[in-house]
């Protein structure tokens, strides 16, 4: 049997009973170590379970997963991953390997960050479209979540943005010369993720393009939710620019329509002004 | 300390280590009865805690909250919720009440449907906004729900539909008679549900509308998520309305541009000629 288990998005203890059993009983575990983090690493895991892990980067998932499903259809082999299984990426390649070599195959869910940013007061039927940011380079900046983001506020709806994270990237040197090392882990910070929308924003302006976000949207930034450490702040985008919400990970959302209740939640953690000169545009709801 | 602890989607053993910890050390625990249900009942998670639980309804949550937030300040109390605790409702009044009444609180997340809809194949960024579906009566059939699909599936997204859950029911008799003998509870099948749509889609024709899903749009029904007896469907609209996928709960997805990846995944679990004629729009994915 493969177990596909969620680890949850805090600490050791976020994973369910019936995943510390599975992983308990099973002969290799791997951790999915590239799509994202908890806010403890592998050693605090392995004693936590009582089992050894593997590592398995983004080379041997996709690669070499032949590897990982070794006599899965005779013992038992888990595979963990930060969140849930089928979260804000997808494992669906290896469950269809494992469909297509007969190996059965369990899902053990868990929160995600798609969920869980249910937290911060914004209901959760009130998101469009998810969006991912990925860190802008010299040459490339494309802006396809800013319209995104756009679309879902005009219709009313808040936006979850996923921000990037680097892991195992090679500088051009190495990557030229075949050199298999490897830069520090990258995690792109909310200040950093607003700091991109602001130029996005402000270029556009300056082509006289009707914005549907400004340096005044109403946007909520959260850190390693669901830990003990969590930290959610409101803040117009302009404010979360200069915003210190600590270690990784990151996440932002940008609002659509808020309802009064959603209002009142933002209010525990919002900063000074953020939640001012809201438009009231029905007897029910405010835009920013 | 007030805990508000999602249990996830299929019985006891779905709860966090987390979680379970909190529970445990808890002077009283209420369990919220009327959003979702899990495959097993009260008794069963008593045992499994260790713990004696209160069922809490609406009335209880909405209009007699202060009894669960009562000596909250000094003891612990935990509040806990079938899914995430801010998954597909919400809690945040129960929050605002506790924050203003200077109790600190913890949120314990866990896996929700919104998220774990994510294990029948469809990619979770790929989705729009989430619908509610209700039960329809007699004077009253709202079909707002099959606008906000249609718009999805205009923008190429899936949608997650909810389906109706009726606890503790009055009929109009006993209502009128102020005599508080409920009715027993329902809860929405997936052939209930496409029944609705279909009968949206047939009228909306004869109105000579242009149509954003009909008969043959891919849908997958899944019931029982994240439970060993979990069963994921994929089908055209009008085969699920005969599909019998078992006991409660059930939710249905509309998809809309499927991309080969999610239709490989689909298949796994499709009933014959669901996935046929699907039409290829672009080079990269496919409509029905």
């Amino acid at each position: 049997m493969l177990y596909l288990v969620g680890l949850g998005l805090g600490d050791a203890a976020d994973i369910t009973v019936k995943g510390l059993r599975a992983v308990q009983r099973c002969s290799r575990v791997y951790l999915e170590e590239y799509t994202s983090v908890l806010t403890v690493g592998k050693e605090a895991l392995e004693e936590f379970y009582g089992k050894s892990l593997i590592l398995a980067d983004r080379e041997l998932v996709e690669q070499r997963c032949d590897e990982i499903l070794e006599n899965a259809d005779v013992s038992d082999v888990a595979f963990l991953v930060v969140g849930d299984p089928f979260g804000a990426t997808t494992h669906s390649d290896l469950v269809l390997r494992a469909v297509h070599a007969g190996i059965p195959y369990t899902v053990i869910h868990n929160a995600s960050i798609i969920n869980a940013v249910g937290c911060c007061g914004l209901q959760l039927y009130n998101f469009g479209e998810t969006v991912s940011m990925v860190f802008w380079t010299e040459t490339w900046k494309p802006e396809s979540f800013y319209d995104k983001i756009s679309k879902n506020r005009r219709g009313g709806l808040h936006t979850l943005c996923l921000l990037d994270i680097k892991m195992k990237e090679q500088n051009i040197e190495n990557m030229m010369r075949g050199k298999k090392i490897y830069e520090p882990p990258r995690f792109m910070t909310v200040p950093q993720a607003a700091n991109q929308l602001l130029q996005i924003i402000q270029r556009r302006r300056e082509e006289g393009e009707e914005l549907g976000l400004t340096e005044d949207t109403v946007c909520v930034g959260v850190a390693r939710l669901g830990s003990e450490e969590q930290v959610i702040r409101t803040a117009k985008l302009c404010q979360l620019e200069s915003c210190d919400l600590g270690p990784p990970l990151h996440s932002l959302v940008v609002t659509g329509r808020l309802h009064p209740l959603e209002v009142d939640m933002l209010k525990t953690n919002a900063e000074p002004g953020a939640l001012e000169n809201l438009e009231m545009i029905d007897s029910s709801t405010y835009v920013s």
